[in-house]
């Protein structure tokens, strides 16, 4: 799979490494130590200061001065993604090795270098004297001194050992835009800091095809919360200016909108399935929220999928006649991973690299790394005349506004200080209330929320409760930054001297049928006065996820053809209750559970989508009333994955309803719409219950 | 529902019922018992004759003869469906009254005397005298004499107690367009004789949402077997001329395409609901069979869908754009029952009837009953210059075209000796060859199958074994025509003198979850030397569909969020399987049954879908190798409804493929596409063996 070298890069110029500049400070933050033999020219040959160099210059004015300086090689490598990789060794998460590869360098910022993917974890230091290194190769000792895009994730938080929030969909259950500006700031911060410009977020595709794995990546189904939730995950990000930017520009770090257009409904929930839509639904759903919510954003990243057959990068309709004529959109398009490519192996609508290369050029687009550099075909294609060079100027023109933009020129440098925005008190509030306003409650019977904490013993029971259960999109190991809901409600009684007595069982595995421990877990919730019972799905961060042998059942690439809870998990649920003690179940889950059973006969029931990294603390300030839950469903949970979709703004008309069931005993009742089940899901958008009384 | 008053039309007239017209003789044949006070006219004011009632004329040049003789009252009632009912008392199967009610008669055809509703079960002798007293009375009372289109459905065998073939699903399994003209022949030769000149038939909707309960009523997944074995419908239905038909008619009976388009994708898989799509896939899937079958036809059927969002009867785009101007369609099109109103209640384009009739009318097409009779606002409009003439006149020509096509205006009647083309031998020997190669031989492990007739005893269990399963568009008890499965199979033994014992267990009811009867059935296979367990889903005929109380599992508006087997037929198939017998599996179904534990466990498989009048005795005849099974499937059969959509000609690069699954002993092996589960079918499209060893 393509996308997968985007994450695991193959290590081409690894080889090649020798001892390189080493730096000479032990706090490697000048970038006094590195030494080049060109220096790029701040004149013009008579003597002039070059306009493009001039922060007070308007954006438009500096992209129509630089462009014409440019040879069309050094054109043609602003449009190709290059990777940090090809300098330094960033594959090992613990080396702090200060060195780089001189020739690699050259290499990849002569073929590769309006853009650099950067989303490595390695130690801090060293990641800013990478970007360091590639910067001042580029600002210093190429002829123009164009500065690159560094680019990360940062769906909810930033990769590289930045502070981790909840996942988009949990964002989204609080409907507070504010709250999501706040903690698009903090990843604008923590990327900023460490010179990182370019975050790949965030993702605006809709959940309605919910056995689709990236469900958690979203803002749920709904295009009017998504663009409001994307405007204000855009506005967080960019907000506010570089360092020493200019007066010009407009934002510190680009966000990416992505996957332009209509990702998240692939065929069979399938990723990267096509997927079916004309007209309407295009401009009524899926466009919805990219054109609330991007047109100020720096850049777009498009979609691995097509749609009504047309390839998301070919697609000339969506990304010039609507994109770029009627939205006026002038900034950069990147494609995904590997995605070029495609339009060969998985498409079939080119047969060669080079109609690829063509095809994404005269849309405007420029090509990520994970394929075979199609790019790298575009100066013989210009000199044979099949690619204009105007398609190469107008791409090359919305990479260099973005980049002005950003005020790159004036400083495109990390931080000496960047440890001061990292992982901050500050941040951490900001998790802590996140991770307490994406919790929602489901059911409430009888009030058996909250808990006293002067109850004497409660059970914890499930594959859930000693787990760091984040989403897909955290850097390797990510969880060890997060608390369980073991330790979270350990935490919390502490915190109010509680005497509450917490009895712990694992009851099962989340991937196992294995039933041999639910006896012990049944014994454990009879010797409590209520048992919370802590079941979901599970993903994995961007390392474990795409390696062999694991196991996951959310995350990108990570579809499932049902919506139950997998392996022994609802048996463990059922053996609890008939245990008689009031049982709360909580799914921590990255997309829709379907269990009716557990609707009907939960005591309570509580949602919380994949947390950031106090999940399991708020989890239990909510389940003792210390927190107030507010949580509402940004997405419908579907009574199973055959009554999908669920999504509550479904065309006028389009959803029959004369339901049959299958009662407890087994009788049948029969209906039509379906003959025995219901359209109408467990739980629609919106839903959210709270401890308040109304009178 | 306003479906159901297709079905169940109100009584309207029923009150005004009094002494009619009475058949002067015994066997009503002859028109001469019938006298009305008008007569229509012959000649023009100055003698002459009138054109259009030239049969040697050409088509075009009759309906302009004719178009400007006409009112706008007799335009409007052209385009408005009537109802036999509302001459004659058509609710009791039993009742042979030959009377009818004048006023009512008058009435109707002053109103809605285009085209007649007459999908009635009665005595054939009762149908005659209602169709002549209805021709007779436009062909010599009215000013212009214009007869109607007398309108049946006719799927797969005529609804007025006609011979009952294979439901379509099972006709495309025999791949052959032969066979299925063959049988269209048969459905316009009952047809005609009774005098209905314009079936409801054939159905193009692809099966591409398994869902849905209409899957058993067209030709399968693909669009080139549905446009291949649609076009032979088509001209089986349709071939020859009545008699008496001037040379330029083209055929006997109007067949009439349905749905338009794109039906058969309802979002959920429920019935009526929107289709997701654009232009690409209405062009290679969903129109394909429609532009190969029906440009011949003499009429279309609009959807209840919409696409993309448009209502089917609103869809300029695809009814005037591309079937009038780019496929040159001039005949009628009508809408569906009730689709008009549709357009308020439903897709809410409009607000008043007012709208819903112009929005149909500048369409051109037809309104069907079932609703509130919206073009009776037509008149009025014209009027008041909101509907323009230009849209009601080219309207009645597309609708005078398909008359004159037919040669009505030369012979609407029935034909004296009606009976001689009724369930005759010849029929039902087509209807034994349909039956044998529709059946669909999926597995023989170890070649279990055939059978010797010389072994001992089978054991045929199972709720489809004393049971006549068709599918649905068939009259009142037309399975009392059928032979069950145990009559087959003894009928079959005995034809060869076969010694073999048969023992019978039901093992389960159909609808039900009660195991009661299992153990019976696990005792009937040890005591038989092999076991045939013949389960699956079932529908209703088009009385008992739409009746409150009753349950089906397929069928118009039955739609299933599941696609496993019901209630306890699993259990019974397991049980059996336990015994140890050679196990047979035998699906008697309208729809693919998701059962991956059948796959791996039976010993054979048998795919039947609901078949005609001798299923039972084919499938004994296959069994025990007398047929040589040929059929294959024109549906893919998915592992489970999360699996779905199965179709095998997906498109390019969107079905990627990392199965998971779930061992039987309950281990998980985990995937990612799906993460337990196969998106691969468990059968695909054109599965189906044979008992012919190749060398």
């Amino acid at each position: 799979m393509v996308i997968q070298e985007k994450f695991f890069p193959l290590l081409a110029f690894a080889a090649a490494f020798v001892v390189g500049a080493v730096a000479t400070e032990d706090t490697f933050g000048a970038r006094d130590g590195l030494h080049f033999s060109l220096h790029a020219r701040a004149t013009n040959t008579d003597g002039s200061a070059v306009l493009y160099k001039d922060p007070t210059a308007s954006i438009e004015d500096r992209v129509n001065d630089l462009l014409p300086r440019m040879t069309l090689a050094e054109k043609v490598s602003q449009l190709i993604q290059g990777d940090m990789n090809g300098w330094m060794n960033m594959g090992n998460p613990l080396d702090n090795t200060l060195t780089y590869n001189p020739s690699g360098l050259v290499n990849m910022m002569q073929t590769k270098g309006g853009s650099i993917w950067a989303g490595y974890q390695v130690p801090w230091q060293k990641f800013v004297y990478a970007v360091n290194v590639g910067q001042k190769y580029l600002m210093e000792n190429t002829t123009l001194g164009i500065p690159a895009l560094i680019q990360s994730e940062g769906l909810h938080g930033f990769t590289n050992n930045g502070t981790i929030f909840p996942s988009p969909i949990g964002l989204a259950a609080s409907f507070d835009t504010d709250l999501i500006s706040q903690i698009a700031d903090i990843v604008g911060k923590e990327s900023e800091g460490l010179g990182i410009n370019h975050i790949f977020a965030p993702v605006l595709d809709l959940a309605r095809e919910l056995r689709w794995g990236r469900v958690e990546e979203g803002f749920g189904e709904d295009q009017y919360l998504s663009g409001e939730l994307g405007n204000a995950f855009v506005t967080g990000l960019q907000g506010g200016k570089r360092r020493n930017a200019g007066p010009n520009a407009v934002a510190r770090v680009a966000a990416t909108c992505k996957h332009f257009a209509a990702f998240g409904s692939p065929q069979g929930g399938l990723n990267t399935a096509q997927v079916s839509g004309g007209e309407r639904e295009l401009r009524t759903s899926y466009l919805r929220p990219f054109s609330r919510a991007c047109l100020n954003s720096l850049s777009f990243m498009t979609a691995y999928s097509s749609y009504d057959g047309i390839p998301a990068i070919a697609n000339t309709h969506i990304l010039t006649d609507i994109l770029r004529n009627e939205w006026g959109y002038k900034y950069w398009v990147t494609t995904d991973a590997g995605s070029v490519d495609m339009l060969l192996g998985k498409h079939g609508t080119c047969e060669t690299r080079e109609c690829a290369a063509k095809t994404t050029i005269d849309n405007f687009s420029g090509e990520m790394g994970g394929g075979s550099y199609t790019f790298l075909t575009l100066q013989d294609q210009v000199k044979a005349g099949t690619v204009s060079m105007d398609s190469i100027d107008t791409t090359v023109k919305t990479l260099l506004r973005t980049k002005f933009a950003l005020g790159l020129f004036e400083n495109p440098y990390p931080y000496d200080d960047y440890l001061s925005t990292l992982r901050t008190p500050a941040s951490r509030s900001i998790v802590h209330s996140a991770d307490a306003e994406t919790i929602v409650l489901l059911e409430n019977k009888k009030n058996t929320l909250p808990l006293k904490t002067s109850i004497g013993s409660i059970a914890l029971i499930g594959p859930q409760v000693n787990r760091v259960s984040f989403g897909d999109y955290v850097f390797f190991n990510a969880t060890q930054n997060g608390i369980t809901p073991l330790d979270g409600f350990k935490q919390h009684l502490a915190s109010v001297s509680s005497s509450t007595k917490i009895n712990y069982a694992e009851g099962s595995k989340l991937w196992s049928n294995d039933e041999s421990q639910i006896a012990a877990a049944v014994d454990t919730a009879k010797n409590s006065d209520v048992a919370i019972v802590i079941v979901g799905t599970w993903s994995l961060d961007q390392t474990l996820l795409w390696s062999k042998g694991t196991n996951a059942t959310t995350g990108e690439h990570v579809d499932m053809s049902d919506l139950v809870l997998v392996g022994a998990q609802l048996k463990l649920v059922k053996a609890i209750k008939a245990t008689g003690k009031p049982t709360v179940v909580v799914f921590i889950s990255g997309k829709p559970i379907a269990e009716p059973w557990i609707q009907d006969n939960a005591d309570a029931i509580i949602q919380q989508f994949y947390p950031g990294e106090l999940g399991g603390l708020a989890l239990a300030e909510v389940v003792f009333g210390a927190v107030n839950p507010s949580g509402k469903l940004p997405v419908s949970f579907p009574r199973s994955v055959g009554t999908t979709p669920a999504f509550y703004n479904y065309l006028k008309g389009s959803r029959p309803i004369d339901a049959g069931r299958i009662l407890a005993d087994g009788t049948l009742q029969f209906g039509h719409a379906y003959v025995l089940d219901s359209p109408v899901p467990l739980w629609s958008f919106g839903q959210g219950l709270s401890y308040t009384t109304f009178t």
